[in-house]
């Protein structure tokens, strides 16, 4: 098989993300936990347990937002440099750099976290989900 | 009406906002005016009216940028996450997280502001331009 | 000839950028030494003479990697607002900004260098490869 994915596919995935992080980033953590398959794992904290489907996803999201409790902090996810791998199964292995960008009222910005994300995207009739995404943090590596 | 944009549309975007942005970085303060519709409208400062038209935003610009006078730093916006959405009437709302990242000679950069561009894009004969543009900074939400 | 490039080559130019910076991050020195054409230059270091061929640019890769000996650090290149402009030759010159992302090991990410690289990009039968890039860094502007 080809190791390139098509152009549309590269746009439509670069789309995909942008949408699926702006619901977290805005707070929309049900529209975000649905843009992973109904077997969909997310493995957000390195060394738990991942998360499968989108109920123990959203469960998960709710309480590692619970940190921010009395701290107003406004996240941003800035994603770049998205590698995108055919798989065999017809399956797509995504490999994409992220920043966390935190902001506190009145306070100047700071990058809380450098991460890489390992996704593996499912595209079936044209829509995307994921079937995984773990998370590695640059500053435990 | 459909929900989604085009590709093609998708990826002109992104270049319209490349050159949109090194312009307006490296000072091409008159190019980055005219990347806004006749009466396009731009809303730079909270709170401030808006600026119409080229020629008021050219001096908008102008104005915002003597804070620097005496003070050489370098910004650069980085653009993120652009998400696309058709309107009924034909034009696109683009939401888009941004990234001001400031360099002063010899100084290590800092991310001075993290901000969200709220644009409503028009697309005539294949050319885009702003018809809108308010910029959201996460400091002071 | 036309000002414009395609926006296939467009999406396919960001790929390239993924995987070739990716490869740098990951220290896969030679794959990134060989996205560069046979005769592509590499000018890493302001002021300094250019590197010529893959070989070359390996051993300046090589070279800059050692001041990270005994001082672990994960680099991450993110790019940004990619600007392609089709030359008369058929290549294609591409401005893209850069952030350095540092991380060291327990520590907070760190933007190390705000910079804007200038390539020359030649694709020959659907290959990408670069002609020449330099690196021009805003804290030395």
């Amino acid at each position: 098989m080809s190791a390139v994915v098509s152009s549309e596919l590269y746009v439509q995935v670069q789309h995909f993300y942008a949408r699926q992080m702006q619901a977290l980033d805005n707070g929309r953590l049900e529209e975000h936990a649905h843009t992973f398959a109904e077997d969909g794992s997310f493995a957000l904290t390195p060394g738990a347990e991942p998360a499968v489907g989108p109920q123990a996803i959203l469960e998960q999201l709710r309480a590692f937002m619970k940190q921010f409790d009395g701290n107003p902090t406004q996240l941003r996810h800035h994603f770049n440099q998205v590698l995108l791998t055919p798989q065999d199964d017809g399956s797509v292995a995504s490999t994409v750099y992220g920043l966390l960008v935190r902001t506190r009222p009145a306070e100047q910005p700071e990058i809380g976290a450098s991460i890489v994300l390992h996704d593996v995207i499912d595209v079936t009739d044209g829509r995307i989900r994921l079937r995984s995404r773990s998370v590695g943090y640059d500053q435990l590596a």
